[in-house]
């Protein structure tokens, strides 16, 4: 390629990020953070992007409509928080027995993920861009043992969003509580269970020491992909340098905080243990019944919204391929691997 | 933060890339030309790399001089190709029994990986920084069953540096052939065996013509990670503002090339099993020899070696730590993904 030797100086630029995460989820706050520094130094100091917390701006569940209405530029969320607008938020960050981090990294990077959920968000005037990942989650803390499916009936389980309706399907009564609210609620027995994130993140709102059952896999969060939503307008405004920035800050941000995830989980998990933590295995039934219902549950949904059913049908293809491709040669490597003493 | 008002040009930069990846496989020479492209697009057209193959400027393997002499500025590459230089060079792409593809990123990114891998290569006038992974890798395409450690004595094996010290271990005749070698000898059966990448870069070479017994899982790349190395100079000459387009531009390309192999492999694997290839596991009995005398090396080196004894004390002590935390929640949800029928 040849080097234009124009001298051209890029305007400064002000934005305003609104996180829907709180402080004390410092690994996804910290994404945010991470985020609009990587824009200062490629920008030389000449974009600047403000972090703020839910609450400053606009209360965390409000971030879509504040970038729809150009109230800020850029939040940095969760999709599946705005299922209730249209479900297809929902595959944008995670679905019961969806992809995996890494399969969801395919998916929206190299696969049609990207494309078509930019298609969708643009009913919003959105633009998203991938923003991390917390890899698979933890299924959360429980007062009493699941040892079969008649131990999820009348289950008071603080779970978020979409999950919820899985729940609600196999008999349990989901609960929405602030993050704040449910070691209280826990400890009183106002709720029998709650699912948060992971090891690190739990860890510090002390669950451990009012419910001793912390069950796995967080089989609605197997890979749950957090993005920046960028208003239309503003990003369309932007000079294609800062495009660039904006997309390779991302990226950038995208695959460190998977990594900060992945240092941090293993730490926490061996500090509970040691607190007597009884790591447990959602029972087979459970898990079949639960995938039942979300099989069934998606296609209702594909019946009746066709911008999830777009989606979903892309999404649903590769997840299928993906499995059987990691089948092989990743869990074939992971499975010995974990079986080893080291 | 304040944005400074100072206009200032950023100086015109031309560097050149030698590649130690043929143009055949696509997704590592493209990871190259992918980061060249994102460099001129995040610095406005001002910073442009030239990609060269194997051959234009150097031979594969002679990068590291390449770049350690300034004969380039940056070479795109897999560090255990250097083992014999040292071996702690192997540990920056893959060691067999090494980290999966996300703990190797997550070492690298927010463990010690990076620090101490720099600290590593600042010998050889190099810094680093990731530029890919391709996830695990199969074993490779084998003319006959290996049924047990006795199939193993005498078996020519066409396996990269490193690993084929492992091989010999356990009875092996590790064999170096180049790419374009392997199905002609395969196929007259000068060689027994063949390791190259995954389903995307086999069946493009065509060995399942000749090889009907394809292996998995390929232990001794779980993960192996390619790099950018850079001239120390050159690099210490470059603008905080362009030092910050490298990295952000290598962060997305790491997380693009691991995408773009995850998205390119199912449809190979489906197209091999369409051609009669024999999908095989490892027998276990062969996997923990290979496991008893990769550990026993790495005893050898540590002791024989200061540079490996250090790098290789933290990256052990992670491997322990993120198998302790995968087999929960990550291993709990793909196994149960990978049973399901979609």
């Amino acid at each position: 390629g040849t080097a234009p030797a124009i001298v051209h100086a890029q305007a400064n630029v002000r934005w305003r990020l609104a996180s829907s995460f709180p402080k004390q989820l410092d690994t996804l706050f910290g994404a945010g953070e991470s985020f609009a520094k990587k824009v200062s130094e490629l920008s030389g100091g000449k974009f600047q992007i403000s972090v703020h917390a839910p609450g400053e701006l606009m209360p965390a569940f409000e971030v879509v409509d504040g970038v729809q209405k150009a109230t800020v530029e850029i939040a940095h969320t969760a999709a599946y928080y705005f299922f209730g607008k249209d479900e297809t938020f929902a595959i944008g960050a995670s679905i019961p027995f969806g992809l995996n981090s890494r399969q969801m990294t395919a998916w929206t990077y190299q696969g049609n993920g990207l494309k078509l959920m930019r298609e969708f968000y643009r009913n919003y005037n959105i633009i998203n861009f991938p923003g991390g990942n917390t890899g698979a989650q933890m299924a959360g803390w429980y007062r009493k043992e699941i040892k079969s499916m008649a131990d999820m009936k009348g289950l008071k389980f603080r779970i978020g969003g979409f999950a919820g309706r899985i729940i609600e399907r196999m008999g349990g009564v989901p609960q929405n509580l602030p993050g704040g609210e449910l070691y209280s609620a826990l400890e009183k027995g106002t709720i029998d269970a709650a699912e948060w994130v992971g090891p690190y993140d739990d860890l510090k709102l002390g669950f451990y020491k009012v419910a001793q059952y912390y069950y796995y896999p967080g089989w609605w969060e197997g890979g749950p992909q957090v993005d920046f939503f960028i208003n239309t307008k503003a990003y369309e405004s932007l000079t294609p340098e800062y495009k660039a920035i904006i997309e390779a800050a991302s990226a950038y941000t995208h695959v460190n905080m998977q990594a900060k995830y992945d240092v941090v989980n293993p730490g926490a998990l061996k500090e509970l243990a040691a607190a007597k933590t009884k790591l447990m295995r959602f029972p087979t039934d459970v898990m079949n019944q639960a995938f039942k219902e979300s099989m069934a549950l998606y296609s209702e949904i594909s019946a009746k919204n066709p911008n999830w059913k777009k989606v979903y049908e892309d999404y649903a293809a590769f997840r299928k391929d993906q499995n059987l491709w990691f089948r092989f040669a990743e869990s074939g490597f992971d499975e010995f691997m974990q079986k080893q003493r080291f």
